[in-house]
């Protein structure tokens, strides 16, 4: 029988296509609500997070806005006032209805910024109380662990970084079909990679380290394996000492962009250590370092985390099958996310 | 023989009251640079990260400006341009001389920022080149693992936001007394259940989150254990569903403020898993829940972090010796990190 988690994988380009119908409209009231603030603040935790990663980046190398991510704990908790006014904020979550994201939305209106809501919640109290709701069109999904409704918030990401002045929508078109494309990969040699290793790390930087921290989230969530997300650097600035035999290094690369020839280096490196190679996208060069490899397509790396993260998906799942899980429910996991009882 | 590690835990509080009394004296120059700026930007890479997270919670809970963690890729490798005139960065590193925070200072100051250098390091490229340098007087610090490097740039950071608003100064003067009743404590408990853990998670909220991380990166590259870092929500949305028996959870509480009951429920949480608490300060209720806890003493969640770092350093210097290693010297570390070869 086929998993949800498996259905939803391959609703993915469909799922991409109407949601990029939905939002690029948009674009101009994304414009209009910026005005002329100066910066973004994400609002995101979990999967929605590592798409507000992806989001972060976007808004900086493409659309030269500045932005952040926000620590919901200092408006439900510590209550501050921050001068919010030059301020978009721009709050992710496929439900629409975790309370710490809606409670840090309306905490942001009060504290003077526009606010932009990005969910599969149509009818949602984040997306009903935002001055303008991003709704993804995923659809229902019935599987704990988010595929398509990350898929289309990284949609909705490219799109209001379009829509801020980032010239990304041209590469938007193609994302569909690219998908589609990776959706018959072969990734039963990857997932036995993972199962045989002792100790699973995951890296990527730019604009996929967002990838790498939702392929080490899903992994250890879907799987139960502990593993260890990190971005490049922070791998790099200690943690990289424990990387030995034994361990399998699971690393997220784009074809082109400032940071394709770090991701060469930093898998030597890791081989130097012990570690196997198992790569995701990247150059030539870095694929032929791989000890394992899936394709990711060949879109620039601005949308790249659109495609590197279906082969990601894909190796999930079918590693949950072999070891005899069920990839729709993951032990003490809700769809809602509760962070706090208050 | 004593490790260097041990000995330069020791001389914390002569170390934080000599960068007391050199920075407190600086506060009206901060204030000046900051000027009608609106926003601060942290620049940081490893353990002076961890600091620049307390920075950043400080300034926005207690000083009521907006800050966040610059991505240095953005400048480093994206060379993106943002408009930063309104933003004061503030550049953190031990050495002063880390290549990528010195190209990412530089940058800023071309992107209209003001600057400001946090290191131990008086005539470094980070401190010459900024607009105004907080220099920490922890002196020559021998042991790779940064402790009273770290705990200084800790001070740094509470006379920063004292300087931009937050009455924090009359919370420090008791930090060296409070740091130095900490150091006879005995560890040799907490340390064996690190020994003898299957796996170690660590995590803390808040003004507390970045010494969690900074506990679980030191416990990784001190001692080679595989240890997962992660802040409170971050557990709650995925990972905490992989904790099982076996798994020792090291949490970082402080004694008061809004987040003190959470850490309560969160032992209790991952108690109901099967997993043992090692617990570190704290409200009574805490303490009274965790399996083994160290006292991290009394001071305000403001100011908490500088002394709870302190029981997690001595732990962890107990358990690499405990291990056989040398806390000194942990292996592929060196004291400058060098992020790229570019």
């Amino acid at each position: 029988m086929t998993s949800h988690m498996a259905s939803e994988i391959a609703e993915q380009p469909a799922a991409a296509r109407r949601t990029l119908d939905a939002l690029l409209p948009l674009r101009s009231e994304i414009r209009a609500l910026m005005g002329s603030r100066r910066r973004v603040l994400l609002v995101a935790r979990g999967s929605s997070d590592n798409a507000a990663i992806y989001g972060r980046y976007l808004l900086e190398t493409a659309a030269g806005i500045p932005a952040g991510l926000a620590a919901p704990s200092v408006a439900t908790h510590y209550g501050a006032r921050l001068d919010l006014t030059d301020t978009l904020v721009v709050s992710v979550s496929q439900s629409g209805e975790t309370t710490e994201i809606v409670q840090t939305q309306a905490w942001a209106t009060s504290c003077g910024a526009a606010t932009v809501a990005v969910t599969n919640g149509a009818g949602s109290a984040l997306a009903t109380e935002a001055d303008l709701a991003l709704v993804t069109q995923a659809g229902p999904e019935l599987a704990v662990p988010a595929t398509k409704t990350y898929l289309t918030q990284l949609v909705a990401m490219a799109v209001l970084a379009d829509g801020l002045g980032g010239a990304v929508a041209p590469a938007l078109d193609a994302v569909p079909d690219a998908v589609s494309s990776l959706l018959s990969l072969d990734v039963s040699s990857a997932a036995r990679a993972l199962a045989d290793a002792d100790d699973v790390v995951v890296s990527g930087r730019g604009l996929l380290m967002g990838t790498a921290l939702e392929t080490a989230l899903k992994l250890e969530e879907t799987c139960l394996k502990p593993v260890r997300g990190y971005s490049y650097a922070d791998l790099r600035h200690g943690p990289i000492s424990v990387v030995t035999t034994g361990v399998l290094a699971v690393l997220v690369a784009a074809t082109d962009g400032p940071l394709a020839a770090a991701m060469v280096e930093l898998a030597e490196d890791l081989q130097s250590r012990g570690a196997r190679i198992l790569g995701i996208g990247g150059t030539d060069e870095f694929r032929a370092r791989c000890d394992e490899h899936l394709e990711a397509g060949s879109l620039p790396e601005i949308v790249a985390p659109l495609t590197a993260i279906v082969p990601a998906q894909l190796m999930i799942e079918r590693l949950a099958r072999d070891l005899g899980l069920d990839p729709d429910q993951p032990r003490g996991l809700a769809k809602v996310t509760t962070t706090d009882s208050q």
